[in-house]
Order: structure tokens, then sequence, then C-alpha cells
């Protein structure tokens, strides 16, 4: 995790941290995890090695705090779905925004290369999982709550089940390219969730 | 892809292809994609590299037989989803067995490691979804389409996005252990997905 700057830390400080941020997204990218290094990301950064140990103990942490920063810099941070009292609109805004930033080239890479790594490396997968997934999929779970409230949804649903409805199949497609991604695709998804397959 | 062995083919032939499925599989779920090579299934095998080659013209046409060889020994193959005229209860049921596949110990460990190369590795990826997920996909496409002859889904639903609804949520669980698996969470996916979350 980041360790905040010292008081008497400059503006350099700052700089490097963004240096090495960039170097581990492009490397991790471009070789995959296992063969990203802290040697690898420095000399990339243009720091030295014992810079990075200053503030992270493995590479795991540094990738994981790149990606906060990144989802920070995208403005996409720890806030909530907006709630206009409209579940479906609300719904697939914030699935269109998902769709624009799985295809943004600074992202797709280094979270294909981290969620590969993840599927077979139990122990990073859960480390990310509970660090950077859950904690987005927190948000759809109180804006589903919200609209239990609202009447919106059912009150014997439960909302971390209810929202992979919509949120799944968008991994999967984006994932293992089963099929083609549209906004289209994810309004289609949000509708058939909340009225369901079978006839009303 | 398999190439019928030759009217001469002796039980000998047939017991190398299933050393050398058995091998392709052991390894990869081992070593992973990228360091499984032809000369270390070979060697697992006991067989020449020659008898592979014979065969197949890399270890992506093997694995990729390798893994229909097993669906078939399950006995999953190309059949069709039972239809009893219980829509829910029919999906129900594929997904509680599919549920038992994913954590076969001779399933995981090379499923695993061939999606996370198909995730980082678009052209075996793809290949992978066209020859093995896809025809298994088209099965719930045809039970959905029977449902809607039946009347049990409504007429203006896409089979191919509605079956993402519950077979996607199954899939993230199990690749990025997102949350815990059980018959009771597949049988709420169905509820959810064929009765919707807003009130009826």
């Amino acid at each position: 995790m980041v360790k905040k700057p010292a008081p008497d830390a400059t503006r350099r400080s700052e700089k490097s941290r963004r240096a090495i941020y960039d170097a581990a997204l492009a490397l991790v990218g471009e070789v995959g995890y296992p063969k990203t290094t802290i040697e690898g990301i420095a000399a990339r950064a243009g720091v030295g090695k014992q810079t990075i140990y200053r503030w992270w103990s493995s590479k795991a942490d540094v990738l994981l705090d790149a990606f906060l920063d990144l989802g920070e810099q995208a403005g996409q941070e720890p806030y909530e779905i907006p709630d206009t009292g409209d579940l479906a609109s609300d719904l697939k805004a914030v699935l269109r925004a998902t769709v624009d930033e799985l295809f943004d080239p600074r992202f797709e890479a280094p979270a294909r290369a981290l969620t590969a790594e993840g599927v077979v490396n139990e122990q990073l997968g859960r480390e990310f999982v509970t660090k950077l997934l859950e904690p987005q999929l927190e948000l759809y779970v109180r804006r589903l709550r919200a609209g239990q409230d609202a009447g919106a949804v059912r009150p014997d649903v439960d909302p971390r089940i209810a929202l992979e409805l919509f949120v799944s199949p968008l991994a999967q497609r984006w994932l293992q390219r089963t099929a083609p991604i549209s906004y289209e695709y994810t309004d289609t998804l949000v509708d058939y969730a909340l009225h369901g397959l079978a006839p009303r």
C-alpha cells in the first residue's frame, strides 16, 4: 500500500511515484505478471530499486496501487452510482462508462495481464478481488439496496448476487472475447435482469 | 483436430492418444500454457515427438482435443439440455452439473491455465471459445428457444444474451474467485434471471 510521503517529500518524489506506476502498468501489460520485476519497473521508471522498496514491499503491492491510482485519475474512485430515481438508467449509465474503461488502452493490457495471473495464482487473485474488484461491486450493492427501498427491486433479492446478472456477462465477454460488446448490449443486460426472461 | 486413426490402427495407438491427452492436461495445469511444449508432452506420455506430430500440428491442437475428449469421457458432449417442460428445473440441473465439473480436479487446473492464457493471447482465446465454449453455450440457446416456443420465455428475448445472465456469473465466480459457489447460488441465478429483479 502507498505510504504517505514524509512531510519533506518534494514534488520530485511525487513525480517518481507516477513514473513507477506508469512503468509497472506498461511492463505487466507487455511481458505479463510473472516476468514483471521490481528491478524492471525501477529501470523503466528511471529510479533506483531502493526508491521502490521504500514505498512498497512487493510487485503485487506496486501494481495494486498503480491500478487504484488509474481509477482515481479516471475519476472513478469511491463514489456512488448516481441515484436519479430511475434504476434502469442509472445502471445503464455506469455500465456504459465501464465499457469505455475496458477498452481504454492504458487500462486494457495491464488489466488483462493481472486478471490472467489471478486466474492461476489464487493468492494474487484474491488480493486484487478484495482490494480492487469488490469495492466496485459494493457500489452496485448500495444502488440496488436503494432500489429496494424505493420499491424498484424485490425485497427478497440478494443484491450481491443480483448485480452479477449484468456485471458478469460484460466481464466474461471482455475477458474471454465470447461476443462483441456495445452500449446496446449492456443496456439489454440491464433490461433482461430487471424484468426477467419469463413473460410478465 | 484429431485425425481418425488409419484402419490398421491398433489398440496401442489408442493407448498413446490417451496418454498424450493425460500428459497435455497435466502439464498445462502444472506449468501453464507458455511452458507446455510438444517435447514435454511427448516425454511425459512416453511417446516419441513424431507420434504427436503425426496427429496434431501444435500444442494448442493437442490441448483442444484433450479437452474435447475430457468432456466426452464425462458424458457431456454434443447433447441437448433436457426439456422436461419445466425450464427453471432444466437450467438448474445443468448448472449444478457444471458446478461439479468446475471443481473436478482433472478439469480445474488445466481449464484455469488455458483460460488464463486465452485472456492475454487473443488467437488462442478465440480458438478455444469457438471450438469449446460456444458449442456448449449453443445448447442453452436451443433450450431457451424451446422455452420461447412453449411460452416460458418472452418472444423478444435474444437467447444468446439471455443465457449469460446465469452462465457468466458462475464463470466469473469460478475464474476470479469473487465469492463462493454452491447449488443454492446457481439455483438463485436461474430464478433471478427468469423472474427478474423488479417486482412483478
